[in-house]
């Protein structure tokens, strides 16, 4: 290696590297939020990063497939590929000849896609969750990357309502054992919109109403009036919807006008009816998730058939969405499979990490993964030194020497940037009498102690 | 997505999907290796899957860069290629122009360029594991894949032997924790080649001689000798080389004829006495790892500089190499950063996972991670189930209901299908009396229980 070119360290675009607190961290977010789904069932599974592309195109609209990361064929990939589509710079034509790779974009066709291709091996209802990075070409910004890890939990092939009622479980579970203790979940189902669709004759537009009504988080009501009478609804429609929209009160008080406002359409009851199961099963007194009925929960993403729920933080300055999910159905048609209905949610993990960051919510003790650095003077000491460390690593202690020769405070300084909280200091004199010195650096106090003491002190 | 083209559920050649079994089997293993890393006190870092190509292209050799996964830039990537390129067909000339992005193809460039450009903020020596895929566009083969993990432990910025004490023990203390009873730890010097190339005048051919000598793993010796006689080595040097080749005996044998064989060259001399330190402080004597001088161990890669290691598996039918490592000097050379030396090992956790599979020595409590299946008979009994489980989860327990009311024998199978040990079986007698029966589904047993003791029982 030693003719290679110098260059400059640098990350791609909208990558990140992660330093050791962070993957720490990282670690306990992830880890936090794993043990609960194994506590409901939930199984791991991994899929690689590179799908065939025939897998990833058509499944995200247009903006997706652009926004899809593609690998180059291996070798001479031009040469396949028909001279006038080169020579007209056609890049559009010419992927179909030198990619037929990609990076996945989200986990759920690669679920799709697994639960179809290994069904005979998986026990249904499959109740799965995934955690691991994505890809998507999207510009980078604050808070945006092109590599970004997904976190979802889905159970696919069960029609039962209790599947919601566990999903929401998790959820508050979760953010109680992550500390966030000002959280909402608010939950409607999209039959209740499909009812509004069918009551005021608009079913033709019900896309268009759902992204309306979906962008109520971010503009003013009056906007969305406004975009609907755009998109064609007439006045009448548009009262209907304001009046659907300014339903409020207590959960129990909005299923009572929900009922009302649609006695007549039962595909709005059916979704109503279920919100009643959902609600009447979630305990959750003993959390700190409120769970909020919010008609006008629309979520963007068309698949979605019955249940929705979307997560917000309600603390510090960063209240944005921190999870989501619902229930959908014919995941799995595009692969041929036979249908398969499912319900699932997704953690939004680099944003609970933001969120946990800013609130400090983060044990202390993440970082400290070494209990103790033992530092010694000289190379007889250091010997000694390394002896006693392989005495409290064989009592599980996790602790570390400074590998060379150094001055003590080099030696200590090492240890604080490690965040280690303790120094075994071992001179001559140490070395002599069998008593170590044991320094706590936050508080600068040190004893003498022997190892077996020591041991049962740091353990 | 329902206008979607049917597509059969493929993966691309040479990735692979795990199913729950394998995921928990291989999160076990990784864990195993993560818990010692961390006891030793390595932290844990980690890069993005996609590099630019500047920092991976030139590292791996020509070879290397064929393999690299490239990405197609996004948009109208064809727009600034040069019109004669695309005429010819140029397919190595249009990479310059059509692709900026790579996956990774090792965790140790990655490394190198961590190092430099985080150096600031991180304390020196410089401990860190990484565990994590990388890519290489291989032909796939039994065994080999386009896409798998890697998982290292590296050593930056320090040139103290103790390190290679320390990654000695790592290495034994997790084949120890594995079972993997039947280890040899095969150890050398890189500086014992450098002085027998001295010895015999063949400085200006030390990669060839590594090269040969590398061999000798899988070829005959009489095949190693002629391919040198083919490189231009004399007859006198192929002597000395089979002379060098042919020391036998006991460690402390070995260290004596290699003093005795090197008593002129100070290269080789060194190499040995770092050997000799580097045996003398690791006390393997309660371990099931066996510590080899092997002086025919030559390491293909290049870069090694001293110490080197190779781990063998010994038992059952895969007997291959599970691990290796050594020392290198300019790691960061050519990030433009100081001189960092460096020490690290390498767990090969693909082949290990196999070994593994093979002697059987992933423990059943490994898939067994739901604790009981919570059955039932009807809507009622359902109710009643699905309180008698949120009160097992509340006490950590994980544990599942069959979400939809469904034959018992299909919610034992269920249960079996995912090694869920026990079932909690609720009828309206259970209902009633509070006894709930507790069936243990590989021996067929059962017993009625309070829902109490059944907690007691299951944690």
């Amino acid at each position: 290696m030693s003719d290679v070119k110098k260059i400059k360290p640098q990350l791609s675009k909208g990558t990140r590297d992660f330093l050791p607190y962070e993957v720490a961290r990282r670690n306990f977010l992830l880890e936090t939020i794993a043990k609960v789904f194994r506590k409901y069932g939930f199984q791991q599974i991994e899929t690689p990063a590179i799908e065939r592309l025939e897998t990833l195109t058509g499944k995200y609209g247009d903006e997706g497939d652009k926004l899809l990361f593609k690998i180059l064929n291996s070798g001479d990939f031009l040469k396949d590929t028909p001279a006038e589509i080169l020579a007209e710079k056609n890049s559009r034509a010419a992927l179909l000849h030198i990619t037929e790779k990609g990076l996945r974009y989200d986990l759920t066709v690669p679920l799709a896609r697994y639960a179809v291709q290994h069904q005979d091996k998986l026990a249904f209802p499959f109740r799965r969750f995934h955690i691991g990075p994505v890809w998507r070409a999207d510009r980078p910004q604050k808070g945006r990357y092109q590599e970004f890890y997904q976190c979802d939990a889905d159970v696919i092939g069960s029609e039962s309502l209790y599947n919601e009622v566990e999903l929401i479980a998790i959820f508050s579970e979760v953010f109680q054992a992550l500390q966030l203790n000002d959280v909402s979940l608010k939950v409607s189902n999209r039959k209740i919109l499909g009812g509004l669709a069918e009551l005021i004759g608009a079913e033709d537009k019900f896309t268009s109403l759902t992204i309306a009504i979906d962008k109520l988080d971010k503009v003013e009501k009056a906007k969305v009036l406004n975009d609907l009478s755009e998109e064609g609804f007439t006045e009448n429609q548009i009262t209907s919807i304001n009046n659907f929209l300014s339903i409020e009160g207590s959960n129990t008080e909005k299923i009572e006008l929900l009922k009302t406002f649609f006695s007549q359409n039962h595909t709005a009851l059916k979704g109503i009816e279920e919100l009643e199961f959902v609600l009447k099963h979630s305990k959750l007194e003993t959390r700190n998730s409120k769970l909020v009925i919010d008609q006008t929960l629309a979520r963007g993403l068309n698949y979605y058939t019955g249940f929705i729920v979307e997560v917000k933080n309600e603390s510090g300055s960063l209240r944005s969405s921190i999870g989501s999910g619902g229930r959908y159905d014919n995941l799995t048609e595009m692969f041929g499979g036979r249908n398969m209905p499912g319900v699932g949610i997704s953690f939004g993990i680099e944003r609970i990490y933001d969120v946990m960051e800013e609130l400090n919510l983060f044990p202390e003790s993440v970082s400290q993964q070494v209990k103790a650095l033992v530092a010694h003077f000289d190379e007889p000491t250091q010997k000694f030194a390394f002896e006693q460390l392989q005495k409290l690593r064989s009592e599980g202690i996790a602790a570390e020497m400074y590998p060379s020769v150094a001055k003590l405070g080099k030696q200590l300084d090492y240890a604080n940037k490690k965040s280690i909280p303790y120094a075994v200091i071992i001179g001559s004199e140490e070395m002599e009498s069998g008593l170590l010195t044991l320094k706590n650096l936050s508080e600068g106090t040190q004893q003498k102690l022997t190892v077996e003491s020591l041991i049962d002190f740091l353990r």
